[in-house]
């Protein structure tokens, strides 16, 4: 909590609802006639409306970026390092706009909203949702806003997917691509993580078949499972080992009563799922972890990503953390090689880091630089 | 199945029981009046009974390590890709001696036992079991075979640990020592990832709080997410990728019906997790990972590896694998940096091997010929 707050914070920020009456044609090929985006901006749109920059959430985001909705709130959003006045996604500069995907909990038309055919909560009938899908939606938003082209889009892991799709998708409404800590598609390692966190949400008895908004349970247990599995596959063994090591939290060795050893990382995991767990809707943490599976970039052009990021008219600054074991720099790498194939203009930056995949949210020295250099670089109307 | 075993088989074995009704005071304070043991054996004991060989075997393993128990069996035991006439544990040498560790749920005492206390099974309140006393009990039994020296302990993994306790513990007992895919403690990161699995089965509704067996109910889903996410991290990202890539199972991307959409890893781990769930007892798992949380080689020496070793009188192999990420060679090179400190004798090898923590259980070539070496350069008295 901040009651005043610091010259590099954005502030008190109010998230805005855009509705969407015209109907959107979805990958899977249900069509949604309405939909619904809560979002929020940092910043002021210039007068040529160039400055806008969209950041696109991984798995668990959502729309509160950076700021405080109120005093009292205890945290600001979730990468308020790198977004306000003087950060790297400088707000003096840039008209920032962070969304909440469709398909997410946090306000955005998704599986707890209602079903106007069912007048019930969708549930786990809420149509599967790809990232293609999400970029769509977000250029609805971007018309709506009347942005016409974007300064950059950023976002990191799966965000960075998205970030890539719309480099495809829409090469005339992106001059920057900032993708960090992603890749061009899942390794079947990560698609078994997930798969695993889905299958402790779906074999939890309070997720009810996916209908457990109605039946009044909740499959808090699995989804804490789930959150769990993630964590630390985003961490890695050597941020673990410098966080906890094998401390312990109760019990001792040297009373020999095994039972009553805790070690620190226990309680710490068991904490964090709880936590997520009375925040996150499980049937979004699902359809979320599905979207992540499903991209496959290349897929559309003959599994050849060369041909894929051919239309591509941006730049592109891809980032990847040395110890992040989940979206590794070899996945980035691939991203580049085929970046460099098509004859794009990228640059590439591994940076060395020792906290996982989790790396990319945090203002570590060099990512911090990198991306306040290459954000301050980006040319846009002076006229404000 | 093979109606006629091949030359190399060690053919049909029959597991034995020995019963121990000396009571076994263990770590955790507890005291076993009488406990039973099941055990296999390969080979013949020489006269003067110095070609005894004892496997240790890991979290999920059990005494049945070779040949088959029945015509009818479809698999062999769990190492008889190693252990048979002629194989690099050789039984034409070698007498080898393979148990079910106390706290198993394969014939030995464990949870699934009756409890003299109560006349019911001990369930959850089967006493904490820790390395010392598996190695404790193996003592008693190689007491009851007439086994006074070791030619070789023999583990990999949880089944490491066991043998550098044995070197510690018994050092006129033991000869050689085979630590394959080990490490001196876990890391937090291991000790989170056998939490999770733990929460799964605690949270099973079915686990009853430990109860299960007098309930009549059993944590089916739990364990099989503990054995899950037991399975992806012993398996590498490239064996995985090489072994599952991104194929279908159902479903196609073409007919954009994502729900029908379902990638082979997933089935695959959906089938592990189940079978390993009606062969495995959940308190035995649970049990098991405690002792793997709880080991640390050195705290009985002042945290001091070195000194630990110290009086260990046996040679050292010590084997890591390249892909190796739960048990990575790092952990390996500590183990041998500790011995070369303690003027051991120890050789080291870190094997290519694509198949990450499991490679441990397979017949790769090189590692296959260094076992085979060192089991062949093994004295034994000729006489038989």
């Amino acid at each position: 909590m901040a009651e005043i707050f610091e010259a590099s914070s954005v502030g008190i920020v109010e998230p805005q609802l855009a509705k969407f009456e015209e109907s959107l044609a979805l990958e899977c090929g249900h069509i949604l006639d309405s939909f619904e985006l809560v979002y929020e901006t940092y910043g002021s749109l210039n007068k040529n409306r160039d400055n806008a920059v969209l950041i696109c959430h991984a798995l668990s985001g959502n729309h509160h970026a950076a700021g405080f909705h109120s005093h009292d709130e205890e945290r600001p959003g979730w990468w308020d390092e790198y977004i306000g006045p003087g950060k790297p996604i400088n707000t003096k500069k840039f008209f920032v706009v962070s969304l909440n995907n469709l398909g997410g909990c946090h306000g955005s038309t998704g599986p707890c909203s209602e079903n106007p055919v069912t007048s019930k909560p969708w549930g786990n009938n809420f149509p599967s949702i790809r990232v293609k899908d999400w970029v769509q939606s977000q250029a609805r938003l971007a018309d709506r806003l009347n942005i016409n082209s974007w300064a950059a889009v950023i976002g990191g892991s799966l965000g960075g997917m998205q970030v890539m799709q719309w480099a495809i998708d829409y090469p005339s409404r992106i001059r920057n691509a900032l993708v960090i800590a992603s890749a061009l598609k899942l390794s079947a390692q990560n698609i078994a993580f997930n798969e695993i966190a889905r299958q402790a949400i779906l074999t939890d008895p309070g997720f009810a078949g996916g209908d457990y908004l109605n039946m009044k349970s909740a499959p808090e247990t699995g989804l804490a499972l789930a959150r769990m599995i993630g964590h630390v596959t985003y961490l890695s063994d050597d941020a673990m080992a410098s966080k906890f090591g094998r401390e312990l939290r109760s019990g001792s060795f040297d009373d020999n009563l095994s039972d009553t050893i805790e070690f620190q990382v226990e309680s710490y995991l068991r904490y964090q799922g709880r936590r997520f767990s009375g925040q996150f809707d499980a049937n979004s943490y699902i359809l979320m972890t599905r979207a992540l599976d499903l991209f496959d970039l290349a897929r559309d052009y003959n599994d050849n990503a060369v041909e894929a990021f051919s239309a591509a008219k941006c730049k592109f600054l891809i980032v990847s953390f040395t110890t992040d074991w989940r979206f590794s720099p070899s996945r980035s790498r691939e991203i580049v090689e085929a970046l460099i194939a098509a004859k794009q203009n990228v640059t590439y930056l591994e940076i060395q880091a020792d906290e996982g995949h989790d790396a990319f949210l945090l203002p570590i020295p060099k990512y911090f630089q990198t991306m306040s250099a290459y954000m301050d670089g980006i040319e846009i109307s002076l006229n404000s």
